[in-house]
Formats: structure tokens, C-alpha cells, sequence
């Protein structure tokens, strides 16, 4: 089974966490969390991260949309309880972004994911470059990392 | 920005289609259908393709799990409405079988994905190889496409 | 165990039928449809009532919000398949209107429901009198479920 | 419009809380969460009261189901941030229970909901009278809020 190795699967990866209680509805008959329910938690996740790094700039409302998702289910998550969704931002292209994600429930390493998001107008509902202000925020997010 | 070029966006390379009615609920603030929606659409594909595949067989109940999820939204879906997504074998493992699915929403290919989906002992809750009849389904189901 | 004795039982009662397709992440450990889904299924009969009952009208986007819900669960739904919620609008008001549900898989009401929904105005998200035009169409509505 | 003047809006009324978290995708496209996700919340804090109240009893697994939901929606929930769900035992029928819930965004009371739930056998599914253990707790839960 393919996964994905290049996604971190420890706490000391990520830089901003977003804490998501689970509902008894998330469950399926097979008596775990559903993976429609996980990529709601991803969801969580991303929209914190975003929120947290573009904090004190002028991103448009609604000036961001997911293009690609991949979700590695490491092991299952349980009802009741709570889970912690860990994000970093991995890269930046011309238009887009590429962040990566990982699920813990306790000490385990439940979930790993990588998001492409686009920035996008949404006047138009195209893709757009983003300014020269989210450029230089995501310059230096990026290099923060590797200091 | 990436998206999964192999994963075929034509109505034929599609073997089984499920229809699936948009809920008002699926969308969100972007008034557009959210990506965990689509999530939960893609699973209806998922377990209508197992169905048809498996149809004939003795595979234990609950003896399949979804290992590995990438999803591409390449057009924005718009409620209301319906989807139909279609699903195919792709390719078999030892322990498990990669497919992939399109998403119609009338004739836009609104989303491309592959799952990868393992075999599942329901009692230790842990990976299996497919008995010798599920395995043989499968070869058939591939070598079918190829004729 | 108290139920609403006043929502009608028989599909000959209502006027407007949605049909919704089941899907696998719908269910819960009970192995049946959780009743979270079927508040969804009724929304989506909802809107599809309300659709039809305003169609020709120039009723604002937006303009209707619920304000209660009554929902009794006469017999479980299952996976997988599809259910069609009909819907029939019951009373109006000055600034609301009732509307009633009942949902049903294959012959057997499964679902009774009731809505109370307010007439809204989406900029100063308070509830408003709908126009002359608006009122005219629910009497005109009621009027003919008594013919 | 009519609304359930007997369910409690003060947080002094209720026996145990349940926090929910909010996510993106609970929201609709008038921009506040959902009342499909509303119905999510209020089941948070239904097994929550019920693992409370039952916490020390041999309740069978999987036996209580919801027969009736009425919800008042009082103000609208917001993205992001959490809610939290009181719940309180307000009646004991033969084979029902009666529970009464608020969800609380801040100070604000946005929703207040009652739920009738049966004693349900799991193997014949189909309601039934609770067990003597489990009639002497309501009956004590019961007398401990008009102590």
C-alpha cells in the first residue's frame, strides 16, 4: 500500500494546531470514524492554519480554494474523544500553496495529509496570483521553518 | 498546479456509475458544493463499485477499509442538481486494489480521484490477503478493461 | 412515546416530492441512517418545496430561514437505496410559514416532520412581512390543498 | 411563531455539558452554520448526557435510539469557534425518556431542543422496557433536580 513518506508524522513538524472534538454521527457502521468526517477535520485544520499565517494581511474573504487533497489513513480514530490536527505550509508555487497536515488522537499518528490550495478571485471564480504582500508572508513562513 | 493526469476524465473509461442527489447542506459559504460533500459522494461511487465488482462473491461484510484518498476538484460543483460518479478497477495488490472515479456533474468532468482500499480482517482490525475467489475477481475486472 | 398525530402518514397529502439518494457515510454504528442525515434529507425537501411553491415569484435569495424543526422517527432507513421527501405547505402566518414532510423508503413512511420557517431579510438578518406578492401565493397555495 | 417556551435558556438548568467544536463545513452559504449541523451538536450532547447518567449501569450497548426531535433555533452559530450543549433529564416515560438541551455560543442561548428517546433491543430492534437498575437511576436523576 502507497503512502505518502514525505508528510511528517511527528508533533515537532507542525507549527500551528487546531483541536476538533468528534461527534457521534462521524461514525459509520464500522464503528470508527468515518473518512468523510476526516477530511472535515483536515478542513478544520487548513482553514486554522490559513487563518493563523495570513493574520495580519489583506487576503481576500473567500480569496482561497482547495485543488487537491491526499489523505493517508494511518489508523482509526474513535468515538468519543477528541483529535488534533497539526498544519504547516510545505511550499509555495506561483498560484498555490502546498500544506501538510497530520491527525493525532492521544499519542497516535492517525492521519497524514497534503492540500494544494489555490489563490483565487472571487469575483471571476478563477485562479489569480497572489499579491506581493501574500508573497512575501509565504517567503517567510517557508524559511522560518529552516532556520 | 499538480493534478493526477492518469486518472481518465471521459465518461468510457468508466465501468459502474452511482447518482448521487446534491443536499442543500453540501454547500458552503463559497456557494459552491464543499469538499467533504464531495468526499461523501466519492464514497457512494466507492461502495457502489465494490458492490457491482463483488457482487458474486463471499467477501466478508465490512471486509474492506479505504487506506489512501487524493481528490483533484477541477470544476466547482453547484447545487441543485445531482452528480454521477463513475468508478473503475485500476489496479490490484497483494493486499490491496487501487481505483479511480470521476465526478460528472451533466457533461463537465468536475473531479478526478484514486482510493486505495485494503482487504480487512474485521476481527483483528488489521490488513489481509483476499481469498483465491476475490483475487480472481479481480484479475478478471482488469483484464476485462483491457480487452 | 408522544408523536405529531396531526402530520399526514399518506403520500397522497403532499405536493412536492424530492428524492434523495442514501449515502454510505449516512450511517452510524446502529447500522442504520443517523437521524443527522435525515435532518438533512428533510432540508433538501424543504428547499425543494420551497422552490416550487415560489417559483414564478420574486421571493429575495436568502430570504427564508428555520426557525424550528419537529422530526419523529417512525421506522429506521437503511443503506443503501434512496428516499423521496414529499412536502406540503399546512398554515401561513403573518411573518411564517408551517410546512409538513413525511419521508419514505419504498412504501413505508419512515419520517413525519414539521418546519417553521420565517420570512427573513438577509441584510439586516432579522425576520420581515413578506411582500403582497409572497402572500398572495401561500393563500393562493393553501387554498388549493382544500379544493 | 410558535416557539418551546418549556425548555430551559439559562445554563442553570442543566446537569451536564458537552463542549462541540465548530467547523468550516458546518456552515451553509448564508454564512452560519447549518441547522443539519445544529442536529450534530445536539447529538454531542445527547450521548454525552447519556454516558453521564448511565455511567455506573449495564445499559446495553446500542440501546437507546431517538424517536423525537423538536428544535427551536433562537439565534444563529457562527464559524469559527465552539458551542457548548447542556442537557438535562426532563421526564421518564414506560419505555421513553424525555431530554432537554440548549446550545450556548458565548452567552448567548441559539438553540433549545427537546429529544424523546426509547429503550431499544438491539437484537429485535424494537423498543422495550428499560431493566429496574435502570428505571431507579432516572428516578433518581429525576428527584435530584427538585432537590
Amino acid at each position: 500500500m502507497p503512502t505518502n513518506k514525505s508528510i511528517p508524522r511527528d508533533r515537532a513538524a507542525y507549527t500551528f494546531w487546531t483541536p476538533v472534538s468528534i461527534r457521534f454521527s462521524d461514525q459509520d457502521p464500522m464503528e470508527h470514524v468515518n473518512n468523510v468526517a476526516i477530511t472535515a477535520f483536515l478542513e478544520s485544520g487548513r482553514v486554522g492554519l490559513f487563518g493563523h499565517i495570513f493574520a495580519d494581511t489583506r487576503l481576500p474573504s473567500k480569496g482561497i480554494v482547495l485543488a487537491r487533497l491526499t489523505v493517508d489513513y494511518l489508523h482509526e480514530i474513535t468515538f468519543p474523544g477528541s483529535v488534533e490536527v497539526g498544519g504547516m505550509l510545505a511550499a509555495a508555487g506561483d498560484r498555490s500553496m502546498t500544506t501538510h497536515y497530520a491527525i493525532f488522537q492521544g499519542d497516535t499518528c492517525c492521519v497524514v495529509s497534503e492540500s494544494v490550495n489555490v489563490f483565487f478571485d472571487p469575483v471571476t471564480r478563477r485562479s489569480t496570483a497572489p499579491s506581493a504582500e501574500i508573497r512575501a508572508v509565504l517567503e517567510q513562513t517557508l524559511s522560518g521553518h529552516s532556520r
